[in-house]
């Protein structure tokens, strides 16, 4: 029995090991592209993703005749195993590709091919019986079936982004709440400020979390329109009609979104400006959260020389050599993955940029770039609420210090002497290393009555409570 | 009588030239600054946007009893001028400067108050009838006010922004309907792939830009939400109950936008998510204007030895030393502003990733690049329009005689005789530098009718015109 | 016989398999970074620098007494298995991790502790015959430890990056040999500019990579520079005086590059200039060699509708849909890899900036991401070499009919009638579809055998070359 | 008298006011990029350039009979001119620009020629008495001109760079001797870490500006090598023998720099790896001056609730409705020139990588980006050392109370107790707000005596000290 076969193409001929589910035009790919040794298998969301498409073009074909129904019923049973999870070790094109996707996706049609094959009774390689290009890809081109299976992989990796954002949400609420009565010094641009509570810094994270989940489910939207059925650079050709609606619909039908076909097909051949936006809003997502876990690294810092406001649950010994430090590593870890997703955001842009004419030749390291973003995104997202938020505490008695001792009230003071005069109490406060009310007090501008009822920071927390009470 | 007259403040005194309608602090700030050379006079829509918040200021105190209505109607009565465009001169504060846009604030406050003290019938510095702080930015801290104007400048520009863009689109959709006829060859990864109109081309193009024209929209509206009377980090402390919901009303009266106080006034003081998300818009129209430009002079190579399929305007001589040469000089511009908007994008990233607590101190080289790129894009889209698209010939000749000598019709054969057949025809006919048609003839698969019929770039084009037709 | 072992540090206790070599710290690592999947283990350049140091430290720790002989021997030997590839799978922390290379450094701590153990007849665990921070790590800090290893890791990836863009330069000048007689269009702006040899054109490709060697080269010294002995935050605490300078040569000495001990280990410290500068000169080589990619792109274009100057070797079927199509693979696949190098350049970037007082705790993340640049930039240039460049064809008919055909010979005429006649001429030509010697003939301006002479792209071509020896 | 001269070229005929000095193809140019508003002008160091790299050409040519002397004087003495800054106003075209720098190049050619003219007795417009293609230009192509000048303008602020640079490294060295008695905590990760000093930190800024100045001037020694000579593309066409290596000479005795031809001109017209590369530098002294930056805000934080290590100068009042606060203005406005110097880099980097073939069009953009970051670099350095760096102070009561108060000294019990013991009783002294000395006392591990010797921050800061001498 021979151990290999032999198939050929245009440019010659190959032996694969006789048992091989995918064929020589994948085996030429993954010889040409050995880059970053990341085979598409590490990306299972593409693989279900492809897999769908392809049985949907399968079903859509069979009803228009495009190709018999059993082949289709065979294209179909291969492509339900693949979504479930199977088959996926025979994907094995590095995820940095040249070619535009047309290794992947002949890739896909190879191993549904030779699956198929299989299980109608024949031998890996007898294309005779069931074709790669002639069937599993009929009526469908590169320029259609990847682009679209791209945008779907995307889709499945949105609603867990959005999900795991919301328990960051929740998690940061749950705080806000539980600080809501620790009165604290607010700073502006590292300057003590004005006094604010805890529990307002922590809301604040959860409102600003809250809107970049608004923002992923508008630009995930835009990513539900496809241009499947377009084939060859939108064309349609080699399409028989009326499958293309029928496609699009059996994969909405079979991926749960609601799928539009793109209005025109030529444009959406190359364009990739659904994927630079989406990536731009995980770049923003990136940059507030960065912002966050700085301000919890520094919130943090101490534990006796650093503000030392809040205390983050301490999960690993913090060095070799200093025995007992522990460090906020769960933000710093995040941080990373933030810079990681910003950078993946330019490898996008420029690869979005380098279009030409009728299509994207650089799709593929987009979608690399896109799924480890979302990837890496949704992990550092749960770390952060699992391992950091839930268990932060506030050490409301170093908080409570540090706004005794401050410069804060000064400016409750304007109102009442002006800002000029106000300043000037400030500065002698600052400079004599006494109080806000001590300097005021001697000053005999005000009463000590006045001073009791301005200068308390409960008095400046309840101001903005109070107006925003009265005024809506 | 004196040339000068003397500031003082919490760090000493100043001497200014006696009818500087600016005062110590925005003087301090001139001289901390020397970096760009840029003031914020070469940026009236900040200016504008300053005075229209100002105002609303005013009328909102003065409606609460924060201010007397005489300094009320002063104040007010400045703004008018300075939205009219008077007194720009006098905003002399370099656009990057540190203090988190409190020079650019108190700029405003100083002159405003100094032009109202002189209408009021006082000298410039005379601030114990009306004051830069205790009563032009009364209930007000730069922290709501800055980044509230920046805002409405942004807002200035995006519709003129989507004006450009939608003239750009027309152009684009009127050289299509031109282009109808002509019958080209499609290329994928700059290879030949299949026939398409160079209508079609160009109405991808159109497509494309509109696209972008409702993402604009779209992000536009994010920056509707305002922190103004938030105050000092969003504490509302120091403002009248009552003011900051009239001051808002104010404001959309004199701007004309639809503005709305955000929910949490903490959160959006120190948050640049919009205009993060704005910027990335931008990125994303600069990454498709850019990749349509390299079409344009990709499909203008020659006038000889390139493509040629293209005539664009010839706008200037191309060459000091080639007589008679014409280069794409207006694409080429493009280009380049979008490489300057991408660019700008990445500083608007790092400084918006800088934010530290209650504050983003680096707001001024946000609003710097947001308004730049803004203004160059809008320019550049313009150009674009007026002296390139529009003028845009097809050579219609050159465009059927590559057409006529391609390969591109092998894939209407794959439906026929299977692809691997029609590869083997496709890859004799380059080898022996024959047409499909002669290498498909001789194979005697298809007779002379069949050809005839499948074998036309009127063939395939009609297929996705009637499909399409079909299928709705 | 217990399954398991019990480890405990001042957070708490943990659960280990009996013979798992690495300990509690790596175990909670392990946990607390679920981010990319990507263990230590995939970058085997890190293990085996981290080998190295621990080996130098502990060669040099036994020379002053800091640790006994018979310890230092056991560490010794397991780092050389470790140097020789065993034992890599015990690097189990994800590759982005919080905590600075802490549990970087606590993994390799703890596996040659426990492998050290074994050899001396104790069980994993036992860890007062052998302490992984008392002994492995004795004398050594993270701060000091990680750099180090990650500067010897890139230097272990910069010699092979030079050497493989040594051949592609190589195959690029055997290119360039071999098209020297090839006369052409040289394009400026992408149109048609004066004529040269296609020989040039290669060379010029095989100059600007040697440029990117030398400059390799020149940077790659800067990572010579280490802070080894300068422990926490280089104040080389709790090192015993003469062990920094010998564990340096030891060093040397294992990795064969000649090691200098930074002059300041303060900054040495935090500072990752010298990973920013090498970044740097990757995206240099990443921006010219994705310009060289886009050029045998735009040459090879057609096969008859483009350029067509060159042909690319046929290295895979292009499409799933078009028969015969063949596309620029190799070439796109490096573009990508540029892109991916660039924005891996960005995240570098911003994770340097990061660093805060005397640390940067987002090394890892630039670890990640140098090593990354550097493997995919190796093989990318691989794959060029010897898929693509090696095999690269002129079509010398092409080249001269396109030559023949153009206009380029316009600038030969303005020397002798100057640029506006000059221009006037080639204009005309263009208008009438003619050719330059066709209307300079008409003119009357030059005689014929002063049309022969100037007009002939040998002639034009000879000039350069004639004058280069001349002056010389 | 005509109030108007009409020029004409291959395109057509445009008036211009009789006495304007610049000539149809600038006005072409001024019309065709209305971009940024920013002319020419502004950036004087280029106009200077090409006035050098003029006057350096004619005398090459005067020398060897390409021009005739006199044309050659008259052209010498305007560019003379130009140089000592006359004549400025006359560079109207925008900064960004197409055509590759052409209608630079023409600004200056037909500037100089309308000059000269005049100085001859002819009125401007009269080429034919002195030419602006054939004699100004003469031998030229704005392919070597044009990048020529441009890195000579770079090399211009380069040296202001590596000066304003070293003035920043004096001053901050001037505060490390100055704080060398000043101990403190020393952070990594934000976390209290081991003793140091003050004057050591302020030592690591110094050098690692140091290290900053040493790599600007090993990459401006790039920019000396340029290509003019080549002409167009490279080819010296039109150029007469013995000319280039004249001109180059010329060149370098104008500027004072050694100036080298190219070896390979067909490469050096299209690379811009040169600039690139110096762009990367600065990007990398920006990473580091925003770290920089950082630290100096943090180390200064409160007055109060933060760090409060170190004070900075006040240089202006710092909020318009907090009356006495002052803000880090200095360090925060060098931080956004930093973000602005990394986005400008980008820009530089798209449009690196944007060249085709034997040009890249897009070096306007590169040399606008890098002109203009060297310009705001210098700026922002001089400003920080002069209105910040050299007023610091520091707060050594604040310094001392911090670093008595913190738990560093647990670092030095772990050689003596080693690291899990030590971690344990740091542990404990943090639960208990107790000090490390008391917690381990209690244990009666060690005598009094050893913990006065150990456990004193002054022995931990001595030990580096006396190592670094015992072991040179």
């Amino acid at each position: 029995m021979p151990q290999h076969r032999t198939e050929s193409d245009s440019i010659g001929s190959v032996d694969l090991p006789v048992s091989c589910y995918y064929g020589i035009q994948t085996e030429r790919a993954r010889r040409n592209f050995p880059i970053t040794g990341v085979p598409l298998a590490e990306f299972p969301s593409i693989i279900v993703a492809l897999a769908m498409v392809k049985s949907a073009a399968a079903k859509a074909n069979a009803e228009i005749g495009g190709i018999d129904s059993a082949k289709a019923q065979a294209i179909v049973e291969v492509c339900d195993e693949i979504v479930q999870g199977q088959h996926h070790d025979h994907f094995v094109v590095d995820m940095i590709q040249g070619g535009a996707g047309t290794s992947t996706n002949m890739n896909a049609n190879e191993v549904i091919a030779n699956l198929a094959l299989g299980n109608l009774g024949h031998a890996p390689g007898e294309y005779a019986h069931l074709h790669p290009n002639d069937d599993v890809n009929h009526g469908q081109s590169t320029n259609d079936v990847y682009p679209t299976a791209i945008r779907l992989a995307v889709l499945f990796h949105a609603a867990p982004l959005s999900q795991a954002l919301e328990r960051l949400q929740s998690a940061l609420e749950e705080r806000a709440e539980a600080f809501a009565g620790v009165a604290k010094v607010g700073r502006t641009q590292l300057q003590d400020a004005v006094p604010m509570s805890l529990g307002a810094e922590f809301k604040s994270f959860a409102v600003t979390v809250g809107e970049d989940i608004d923002r992923i489910r508008e630009v995930g939207s835009l990513l539900t329109e496809i241009n499947l059925g377009g084939t060859a650079i939108g064309t349609r050709v080699n399409a028989e009609a009326g499958y293309d609606k029928r496609a699009v619909a059996h994969l909405s039908g079979l991926s749960g979104f609601d799928l539009k076909q793109a209005s025109d097909l030529i444009e959406a051949s190359s364009d990739l400006g659904g994927f630079v936006t989406f990536s731009g809003i995980l770049k923003r997502v990136a940059v507030k959260l960065s912002k966050m876990c700085n301000d919890l690294r520094l919130l943090s810092s101490g534990p006796r020389a650093g503000f030392g406001e809040i205390i983050l649950p301490a999960v690993q010994a913090g060095s070799s050599i200093m025995p007992g430090k522990v460090n906020p590593v769960i933000p710093e870890v995040v941080n990373q993955v933030c810079y990681q997703v910003i950078g993946n955001d330019l490898t996008i842009t420029m690869a979005a940029e380098a279009g030409q004419l009728q299509l994207n030749a650089m799709e593929p390291v987009v979608a690399y770039n896109l799924l480890k973003s979302l990837k890496i995104m949704i992990n550092a997202v749960d770390v952060l609420t699992e391992k950091c938020v839930t268990g932060i505490r506030a050490d409301a008695g170093r908080c409570a210090a540090l706004l005794d001792n401050s410069l804060v009230l000064a400016t409750a003071l304007a109102p009442h002497l002006g800002y000029d005069a106000a300043a000037k109490i400030a500065k002698q406060a600052l400079a004599t290393g006494r109080s806000i009310r001590e300097v005021a007090s001697e000053s005999s501008l005000l009463s000590a009555e006045q001073l009791d009822q301005i200068l308390s920071p409960a008095a400046m927390l309840a101001q903005g409570i109070t107006q925003e009470v009265e005024v809506t």
